[in-house]
């Protein structure tokens, strides 16, 4: 087991990372106060792990909640879920929440841990590659809004992480693509030696190598735990790992939050943000063409879909979060392993990069 | 115009008390950082005051959302609207709510505020009695959930409290009573001075004479200002700001956050408190009787509805936020002017004075 520290103060807390983990309660007791916890899953990984879990924690009073799996029920009605069965078992200010399962489940669980009698603890329990990789570590929770993702939340820090990588033995193909797309972005954003090895073992990824998974999540976290000590509210650095994200998050509300994984959005708006540097003169077409080739070597999409006008991307990138003063602000790249956010690219380019004329 | 300040360090913020605040552009331009501000208030308040305000404000971007009137609509479905009024006008993150009318209207504000995109600045202009001496100050804000009151709410100071005693002119008699209600509590829990300047005072406010009401108002901002100061997210003494809280919150849920007012339950709720306070010898009976007296010549009730058992009592006091490992701990008090929190209560002095046997 490896273990990274988010540096956070007294807010310090570890993503433990490595086999078995959902059955070790020594690594849960430290990070549970009270005596109620509440695990939060959803309907494809509760077959799979839930009774696993539910024995690791049996010296707690364990309760369960199930909800359906996937991003179009990231909303206010299933949220609502997580109270009524909080309160449904009198659940006190010392109880924790823990979150089993991808990144849907643990914005909402993390996000109803920060409302629920005004802040309980949480720990994170990630079965997807993407949650594993990305959403689970930072304490970014929230819910979307029809006409914007993750519009409603709250900045709530997990007590611990425990990444399990045996639970992506279960996981299928497509998802496991769309968490590759966050450790692209790493690479992108940041860490050029990430990139290279990327580059170098993206058919050991694909075929699941568990030296290799085991990798791509410790230096994911590690670049992640850097940023979020560096900048945990977003008033700087952190905006960077959000390359692709105002493209992204404008496919996924655009499609109703269905059809599309966030990673396949992310990994599409990836490439729209590096064809539009491109088109600025900011990367090379060399370095263009390494993005979108490792994009699509890793099975992902490398353009949004063809149904999107660009009159529908500039409405919602409108509302995005970046967003200073009617200026929509995006990550753009500078080389790879090199981020900016900037309002200080030419319109007419962001257009005509989305399709239009 | 008098000014008291919350001394939270870098969110350190005034309270202006004072006629006519509400035209004063001045007061509100240096807690106002963008160019968006939503003011929030209800089909009681908005035809009196909204104009006026917006008319202030008009050096900025100035939208309205108006929800509808009473502790019944503080829930979920009408949070939301603030959340679609915002992505529907295209909020960034720069932008500022301000909450307009009385504690629904704050706390719900306030909630959608700490919510918006992970957290947006508010002001509170509170137009009730309650609101202006306790509600808008201390950053609680929330809403109630079926099975309890204030159950789901977030930790958010305002950046500044505007308070134009003008809008207590329009106040009803039972608004009115109910403020007093929070007042004569400070008085019971840290301020005996306060409530002896109550006892001799309490004809005058009852007449909205002015100055009683600035000293009223302005002595019970000093007093929460001090407490939150002191222990903003309710770790120790904050939480003796909750006399009668405990039985008045149930009172509020039990009737379906309908009928009786927050303050009116709250003085039912503090009258139990005492009572069982002086079958436990802490109070001596004069104690009661005085502070009964206080309540009841503020015409106020002294008792709950007839139709809450004691039994329902006990459910819905189960879930209150005080409760720790299956404890309901309470406020009690020892002396008007000196309140604790305490589990250390015989159970069966709580059951009979709750009206069982």
């Amino acid at each position: 087991m490896n273990t990274v520290y988010v540096e956070l103060g007294e807010r310090r807390y570890p993503i433990s990372i490595g086999g078995g983990l959902l059955g070790r309660s020594e690594l849960f007791a430290p990070h549970i106060g009270g005596r109620q916890v509440l695990v939060v899953t959803n309907e494809t990984v509760a077959p799979l792990y839930l009774d696993a879990l539910c024995g690791t924690l049996s010296q707690w009073q364990c309760r369960s909640l199930i909800l359906p799996d996937g991003e179009q029920y990231k909303n206010l009605t299933e949220l609502n879920k997580i109270f009524d069965a909080l309160l449904e078992h009198r659940f006190d200010r010392d109880c924790t929440l823990v979150a089993l399962g991808g990144g849907v489940v643990g914005d909402m669980t993390g996000f109803a841990a920060a409302c629920y009698q005004r802040g309980v603890p949480f720990i994170q329990v990630p079965t997807t590659l993407l949650a594993q990789v990305d959403s689970s570590v930072g304490g970014k929770t929230g819910i979307n809004h029809p006409r914007g993702k993750n519009m409603i939340g709250a900045f709530h820090q997990p007590r611990a992480v425990m990444i399990d990588t045996d639970t992506l033995t279960t996981l299928d193909d497509r998802q496991l693509r769309a968490g590759i797309a966050e450790v692209i972005k790493y690479g992108l954003i940041r860490d050029e030696a990430l990139f290279s090895w990327l580059d170098a073992n993206m058919d050991k990824l694909l075929a699941r190598n568990s030296r290799a998974l085991a990798y791509a999540i410790e230096h994911s976290c590690r670049n992640k735990a850097e940023v979020v000590a560096a900048d945990e509210k977003e008033g700087s650095v952190r905006a960077l790992l959000n390359l692709g994200h105002t493209f992204g998050h404008a496919i996924e509300a655009a499609l109703g939050y269905r059809e599309w994984l966030h990673g396949e959005a992310v990994a599409a708006g990836m490439c729209m943000a590096a064809r539009l540097s491109q088109s600025m003169g900011w990367l090379t077409v060399d370095e263009l063409t390494a993005a979108e080739g490792l994009i699509a070597r890793a099975g992902l999409p490398i353009h949004p879909p063809a149904t999107i006008s660009p009159a529908t991307f500039l409405e919602y990138m409108a509302v995005d979060k970046k967003a200073k003063a009617g200026q929509v602000r995006l990550v753009l790249m500078r080389g790879i392993g090199e981020a900016v956010v900037t309002a200080d690219y030419p319109r007419d380019k962001l257009v005509g990069m989305l399709g239009g004329t």
